[in-house]
């Protein structure tokens, strides 16, 4: 483990609350912090066990005054986050507490940290692989408890340890060519070889192919599922997404920084991230197609996961109604038939052949009734096909997407050419890379550079 | 101490942050955060020394889920901050895991805390008193080092032990007309008596309008110097804002929940929070007379401790600005002569009679010259005849001010009837009054409806 310059950052969310933390991680971080601790009485304290939750004061070095009354704990290297010596500082929540506090600190020589720079000394002094480490942030910006559990899950290293079997069992594959390749004078010894390895490579293969599965279900976990209302005027738009915000377990939303008029409303649907895109536009003008034009609309269209349709069950489909449709055809769409309250004039029968009976719901947001339906329905219709039930090794992160892809395709491109009979010392190359590139994933085999760009994106503090 | 019910909640601000921290307190914490927390290789912790920052994970008890990795420490009665039994959980920031920690001691039994809770038990159990209570909201909601620090001052004591020495020497007048009554035939006791009584009357006095008087500056270190930005459209109303909020040392509006195009604007000036009223209506019209009518400009300048009139170097005095400068003529105004950078046309001797000349500052906002002095006639200004030194006993609160009039009322009261020779037992309810109104600033006298509402208005989880 190299030693760090010692660093500090507030750790906790900014804003009026009962507790703030000042985290400070190095070697000099217990040194440091004892210059401005003193006991309840004002006395500098001499000794200060590991772990143990001291009650005292921060003092201003230069003119003794109190700055906050605050609960200190130091935690000795390696049994750390960071696997550095820690001590936190609990100080007053609010804005001025943690900052003062940073203030003294910087003032003793320590360096303010640098985004993500905590998890960033846990992961390079192997506390934490890379994989780990993505889902440390993962873990703070869930927006809904299955986001979280997803995030969580990765955390506890369900992917990781899946991951490593996988890159073991190539590692065995390139040992047994490696002695094939050694011994290719004796014939038998490669035919049995051969077909060893073709089974092994499509094992692989599938379960790789089954981790990038579920990287649908991952994305959406931890992006939310993007979902458009469309729809003529008067169809009930705004009703329905007041309907939804109110069903919503929590609204997202009520999270600093995002603001309840925003191009996107998220909304927690049975614990899935639901993001409506472009609510703004349905509140205001109620007319999607005619604030943004054709062109616009159809590129939103492209962005969404879920497209849902409303009619008007008192109307026959209307000539807009159908526009709409010819729009959406190859998105994947819940069509709602709304105002059921009202005398039916609408049939399925004059939707075109394409859509889905299946995908049609029939409520009225006016009685409030079929809410529960409506969620179930939508969730249905995302999960298509798939179980929702928990994977535990879930890929939720597109840059461990794209590694898996990378091997499952050198994976691929060495089957192809075990069934060609190549020489094996062809195919270790292809081995290689597919080991490498799952590698990736727990940054066993990653760039300097991209791990700097992952760190970057956490927050300060983290 | 009352057993009270145990409580939780989340302390720490929401939003996305590396640390988020759940409290709970009363006779049932440790009890029942056991039956959630695992240590790091999931297994039941037996025995949870007190102080000791423990690493282990929160588990859901249905499915054994891991919902959090945590540290824990459990605080034992009496040494926390409610009194009770403490247990403190510092899980990941952001949402997710405070909220789900949250749900899972809820289902425990464990009541969430409703808003200051936690103080209010310390109130109730005697580790703090009610001003210094009082102190840790203010200490939360400061937004300048000053008015953290005036807080500060306030949650160590030194207003309360200000106010318990003077409730001691009532008690001891009380003492000494009591033994006086007694003895009242012997008249020479009563002369010497009424003597000394009026002298200890006198100083009381005068220390209690002396704590008075800090009331000022406490409100504005509290509350910040409501200012108003006035003169004639193109002055530099909107460059004087920006370029205040440039030089602020801290912006105090990136505090989340406040926006900047809010109707105040709040600026951290060398420590002292400034407010500027009606930011928004000097950003886009510059016209606040024309915007707002004359009626409602004038209440905003009732409201104001400081304005400032901007002048126009290059032109003669306006009947536009002999107008507004009517309108100010009983305010603390500061007569800002803007845009030096040209050739002068005005002139002091335009001014009326009533404008203090020493209240005038010559500026170029263009050229960015004379900020720095700007600040310094601001602070000056405001604090006028009286000292800007750190007073450790200042009033900051309404409610305590109020109180101090009320005591100093009833001691005038009482000295003037000493004066008047009145007999020693009328008196007596007079200093009692005063005795009892100090006794509400530290929560002795105090009614139990006003404590509720104290408490009501901190944040939850303090």
């Amino acid at each position: 483990m190299v030693q760090e310059e010692t660093i500090a950052a507030i750790a906790t969310a900014t804003g009026e609350a009962g507790i703030g933390i000042v985290r400070v991680s190095g070697g000099e971080a217990l040194e440091k912090v004892r210059r401005l601790f003193y006991d309840a009485s004002g006395r500098s304290v001499e000794s200060l066990p590991p772990r143990r939750m001291l009650y005292g004061q921060i003092r201003n070095p230069e003119n003794s005054e109190v700055v906050d009354e605050v609960l200190m704990v130091y935690m000795k290297a390696p049994h750390t986050y960071t696997r550095e010596d820690v001590v936190e500082i609990q100080c007053h929540g609010g804005t001025q507490s943690v900052r003062r506090i940073m203030a003294l600190l910087l003032a003793q020589g320590i360096r303010g940290a640098a985004p993500g720079e905590f998890t960033k000394r846990a992961f390079l002094n192997g506390r934490l692989d890379l994989s780990q480490a993505e889902a440390v942030m993962d873990l703070i910006s869930a927006r809904t408890e299955r986001s979280h559990q997803a995030a969580m899950d990765q955390l506890e290293g369900f992917l990781s340890r899946k991951v490593r079997l996988l890159r073991e069992r190539m590692l065995a594959l390139l040992a047994e060519m490696e002695v094939s390749i050694d011994f290719s004078e004796e014939e038998d010894v490669e035919v049995a070889t051969y077909d060893s390895l073709m089974n092994a490579s499509r094992e692989l293969i599938t379960e790789i192919d089954g981790l990038i599965a579920s990287a649908r279900t991952g994305k959406i976990l931890r992006e939310g599922i993007k979902t458009i209302i469309v729809g003529k005027p008067n169809v009930g738009k705004s009703s329905l997404l007041n309907a939804l915000l109110r069903e919503s377990r929590a609204i997202v939303t009520d999270i600093p920084g995002t603001t309840r008029d925003a191009i996107e409303e998220q909304l927690n649907l049975k614990g899935i991230p639901m993001v409506l895109m472009d609510t703004a536009g349905i509140r205001e003008t109620e007319d999607l197609v005619e604030q943004l034009g054709v062109e616009r609309t159809r590129l939103l269209f492209e962005k969404a996961d879920l497209v849902i349709m409303m009619l008007d069950a008192s109307t026959h489909l209307s000539r807009e109604d159908q526009e709409i449709l010819s729009m959406i055809k190859n998105k994947k769409t819940l069509i709602l038939v709304n105002k059921t309250d009202l005398p039916s004039l609408f049939s399925e029968t004059e939707l075109p052949d394409w859509v889905d009976r299946n995908q049609l719901l029939r409520i009225s947001l006016l009685e409030e009734a079929g809410m529960e339906a409506l969620e179930e329905a939508l969730i249905t219709l995302v999960f298509q096909g798939e179980t929702l039930e928990k994977e535990k090794e879930m890929v939720t992160n597109l840059r461990h997407q794209q590694a898996l892809e990378v091997a499952g395709k050198a994976l691929q491109d060495g089957l192809q050419a075990l069934e060609n009979q190549l020489p094996l010392d062809f195919l270790q190359v292809d081995y290689q890379t597919a080991m490498d590139s799952l590698g990736e994933i727990v940054g066993e085999t990653v760039r300097e550079d991209l791990v700097d760009y992952i760190f970057s994106h956490f927050c300060i503090g983290k």
